[in-house]
Parts: structure tokens; sequence; C-alpha cells
């Protein structure tokens, strides 16, 4: 079978392609060959098929029919902008996270018409949390409604709806997960408003001081990076019967306090990691992150076969063992 | 005031533009004047104000930002081709209903910045009640989640979303009205799957036989023309504070089953007009109809002040009313 990753120099995309390259096939079926490409070309490590990189930006018209002229058999989307560049940049943010999107959509139309309806391909897109904004319920349920608060959640939640339709059409056979926040991230603190919930448990885990800019009541809702490929991984393979005209799902996760997390860094690497994180209360984050979902119903994600970690001990182990990290050293 | 009607040739379309030249003013401002266009040149009556008229195609994308140079204070979004048509055209669909509204609010983005910020235009956009899909709850309320079944109702549900981020971040001011069923539909019979609702009151006023293809226990959610334009002017003058980052809302109705409708239909014109109803069970009409909404709870908009009929029996009398209609004659 064919692979086609977009968006695939990100951190997702490269776990992803670690974890392909490691199994070297898809739902029993074995990998022929894998198209990576994002904005800069991204360069995956060895892995038991070809893999052919490219760097290409999806806005640009003539990239999608490109990009779909092979076939793939499995298309993971997952490129975007993030959320604060498509809220600085509105022109920006529609043009990659929208009509790049909607461009591959209508390439594989236009590829299954030259293909007599043959062609029909499995579409993963990683959708997000970002679609639900406030006032939330205690736990936000499987049919609660989009109501983005960002033009990047906009993004996101239109794109889930084209999904349904080009699925409902036959078009493709499309499945849009909605991640958690990914906890805990490996490599450099990032300027993202959600960064310290990662930054403060890497940092300490690696010697270095964190600061933490809310309260320890804090709660959110966070997945590891490994729960993020398993949902991956499981999206591209599972029947996509049961899921009728509702293609999009919450994917599982944990909802935790700050103060949890913090428990759990104690248990992993002792009071002296804890001791790395100074209070800084920053208002400005405060605001944004009160306006974030907190908790999840994810209960059709979890029937449909989504698993994710239990605790966030086991995200904080699950980070642990996945980055080779030795707490306490 | 300057009041721009796109989708002017439509049946709300030329109600809308009746009752605007009725009151000449709207929220309290005298209209200077208005600007209607559709597919096909609109041919309004006479009014207090200029009218100028033109047909055109919002799809092209030089169309936007003529309409919008003249920079209308009020702009009503009536245009789009009919759920069936989008469902047998999947690309005239997203052209016409999808991309043809979105060149007009990239138009209204434009002319802001060509006016130094200045210009800021009130947008009511019609909505539809098909941007939810079955399975349904007893009633439908302002929480529920949106689920098209159709490429129209796509359409809709992409458009309010956008219509949200447009109005958040400050390019327009923007109001989605959820329509119900219009009923009663003057005018010839049409092809609609849910043309039976009107037809069976309208034709059996006019003297003529009318067929039922669904049983008399199938409920609907109506409205009357005559209460879709209240919409649409409450919508175009309301305070839009109150709305908060939700733009869109479901119209108040009257959930009527046929048995309800034809008692309305025999208190108003007796036992012979229900007479020339004709049972002509359809199951492939039966099939359609039982995936659409019945109810709604539309509590947020009648507490933003948006008011419909009490009764189908209301729903006729204004039909009877406003078509100047002689029961029995």
């Amino acid at each position: 079978m064919k692979v086609l990753v977009i968006g695939a120099a990100g951190m997702i995309g490269r776990k992803l392609i670690e974890r392909l390259a490691r199994d070297g096939a898809l739902g029993g079926r074995r990998i022929e060959a894998l198209a990576a490409t994002d904005i800069v070309a991204p360069s995956p490590g060895p892995a038991p098929f070809a893999i052919a990189t490219e760097a290409c930006d999806i806005a640009a018209p003539y990239v999608a029919p490109k990009l779909i002229a092979g076939r793939p058999d499995v298309i993971f989307l997952l490129a975007s902008i993030v959320s604060g560049e498509a809220e600085a940049d509105f022109e920006k943010g529609y043009a990659i996270n929208l009509d790049g999107t909607r461009n591959i959509f209508e390439a594989i139309r236009r590829e299954q018409a030259l293909a007599g309806g043959s062609y029909r391909p499995r579409i993963v897109f990683t959708s997000s949390i970002a679609v639900f904004g406030a006032p939330f319920p205690e736990a936000i349920d499987d049919e609660y409604f989009l109501t983005p608060l960002t033009s990047y959640g906009t993004q996101k939640a239109i794109l889930e709806l084209l999904i349904a339709d080009y699925s409902r059409r036959g078009f493709f056979d499309g499945v849009g997960i909605r991640l958690p926040t990914i906890t805990v991230r490996p490599g450099a603190p990032n300027k993202a408003a959600s960064g310290f919930f990662s930054s403060i448990m890497r940092e300490p885990l690696a010697g270095k001081e964190a600061i933490l800019p809310v309260g320890d009541q804090v709660m959110h809702w966070h997945a590891s990076p490994r729960s993020a490929i398993g949902f991956l991984i499981h999206a591209a393979t599972m029947e996509t019967g049961p899921l009728g005209a509702r293609r999009s799902l919450t994917m599982p996760g944990v909802a935790a306090t700050v103060a949890e997390q913090i428990e759990a860094l104690r248990t992993i690497a002792g009071d002296a990691a804890v001791a790395r994180i100074r209070r800084q209360p920053d208002p400005a984050i405060e605001r944004i992150v009160s306006g974030w979902p907190r908790k999840f119903d994810a209960a059709r994600a979890k029937s449909l076969g989504f698993r994710a970690e239990g605790t966030f001990f086991d995200i904080l182990g699950a980070y642990v063992e996945d980055e080779n990290v030795r707490p306490g050293a």
C-alpha cells in the first residue's frame, strides 16, 4: 500500500513515520512506499520501504493534484499553521489551513473521476479541541456543538464538515480526530500559550527551571504523543461503517489539573524536580487558558476502539520511556 | 442608509423588498437606495427609494467586489441553489452556495481595508434547519451540534462558522438565521420534497386537488413567509452584542403534524377543501422526510426578540390574509 503524510516535518508527523517504519505495515497491509511532505522538506529516518520527501505549500493550487496523482491508499492530513499564527494572519490561516486541505480534497475527487470511480482513499485529518469554545458544560460530550473562538478552530470545524460531506458522497473515506493537547511535547520550549503544560514536566526532568504561569487548579485535557500516534493508526485502519455520517471524533484523553501534573512529576522524579517549577502568574495566559475546554466525555471514540492513557502519571511515564529520559539524572 | 439584497428574485427576496418599500426605513433609518441582485434580474415593485436591479452570478469572482463597492449598510444574503440541485451537482453547489457567499465576505473584508477600517456592514444570512441531520432528540435545542446530511446543509453550516469568525474579527456584524420550512408558499407547486406541506393547503384553498405523499402523523417545523420577513428585519436591526460569538440562531416556528395542518384547513375552508387532499403515499418522500428535523426549542431566538406564529391555524390565517385568498370561493 501507499501512504502519503502531509505535514510530515512536525512532531506528530515525525513520530508517525517512525512508527510506520517500525511496523512496516498499516492495518495488516505491507507499506510499499511513503511520500512525506511539508512546507520544509521532512527528513525521516530509515524505513523498510521507500520514502520520498518533498517541500511544498498546499496553499498553492498546483501542488495537490501532484501529491494525489500517485493515488495513495491512506492520506494523513497533519498540515496546518498554529492557532496563534492563524489569528495573527487571517489570510494565511484560511489559505493554508482551510483552502490548502480543501485543495487536497478536490484533487482526490478529480483523481477518483480519472480512475473511473475506483480510487477512494482513507483520509485521516487531525482536527482539534479548538473547534469548541466557551461557555462549556462540565464535560463536553459527543453531541456538543462546534463553537470555535479562533480562526484556527473555525478552519478545523469547516474541514470536519467537508470531510463528512465528501465521505457521504463517496469521494473518500474520511475520519477526523480531535486531538487533546499533546503532553509532554519533546524538544525546546515553544511560544504557544499551552506550552507550559509540557515545559513544567520536560524542563524539570532535564534539570532545568520551568515557569508556571497559571494556578495549580487549572484543569486541561491531555494525551501523550504515543497515544496521538495510536489514534492516527487506528483512524487509518478502523472500520468506518459505524461512524455513519458523523466522521469526526473527540479523542479520549486525561483531564488533569496542574496540581495532578506536579504530583506525577514528584512521584517519578522527586521533590528536587518539582522545586524547579517557578510560579509566575501571567494574567494574559490565565485569561487565554480560561477559555479552553477542560474535560471531555469521549464515549464515542472509546466505543470505537480509540485508547489513551488513564492518568497523567501514565502520560508522564510514556514520555520518560519514549524519550529515554533518566529522571533524577 | 443603503441596502443590498442578494437573491432578490426568490419568494423571500421579493417579499422582503415589498416590506422594505412599505416601511421606507429599516431600524428607524430611512432607506435611500436599495440594490437587488440575483442570477436573473429581479423585478421589484414601486418603492419610496431608488432600486437598482442587476442579474449576476456571485460564483464569478469579479462580481462580489462590484456589489460591495457601494458600501451598503445592510446586506441580505438570500442567494443559494436549493438542496436537491446542490445534491445533484456537487461542484455547482459548492461554487454558488459556499464560495459565492464567501466571495461576498472577502469583498467586505477588502472594502473595510480600503475604507481604513470604517466600513463594517450588518450581514443577514439565511441559513437552514438542513444544518441538522438525524438522529435527533425530541426537540433540537440551541446547543445541538451541526450534522448536515446534505451538501446544501454542509454549505450552510460552513457559512455559519465563517459568519461567526468574520464577525469576531470585526470584518462585519453578521447574523445567521435558520429558517423553518416556509409554509404556505404562494405560487405554483414546486418539485421540492417538502413542497406538499404547502400544496396541501394552497391547492385546496384554490379549489384544486393536492397530493399528500406521507402519513398524517408526520410532524414538521413551519413558519409563514410573513414571519420569515419579520425574522430578516429583526436580524438586520437587533443589537448583536447579546449574540456574543454565537452568531447563528434557530428561528422560532410551529411544530405541526399533517393532521394539525388539515384541521386548520378544515376550520378555515371547511370539509369540501379538506376533501381535495388525495392520500397517495410515496415511500421515497416518506424516507426523505423521516430524516428531517421535526421540532426545535428555539429559546435563544425568542429571548432575543424573534417572533413566529403560535399555531398552524395562525400560519394558515397569515397566508389567507397576505395572499388575499377567499376560502371557499
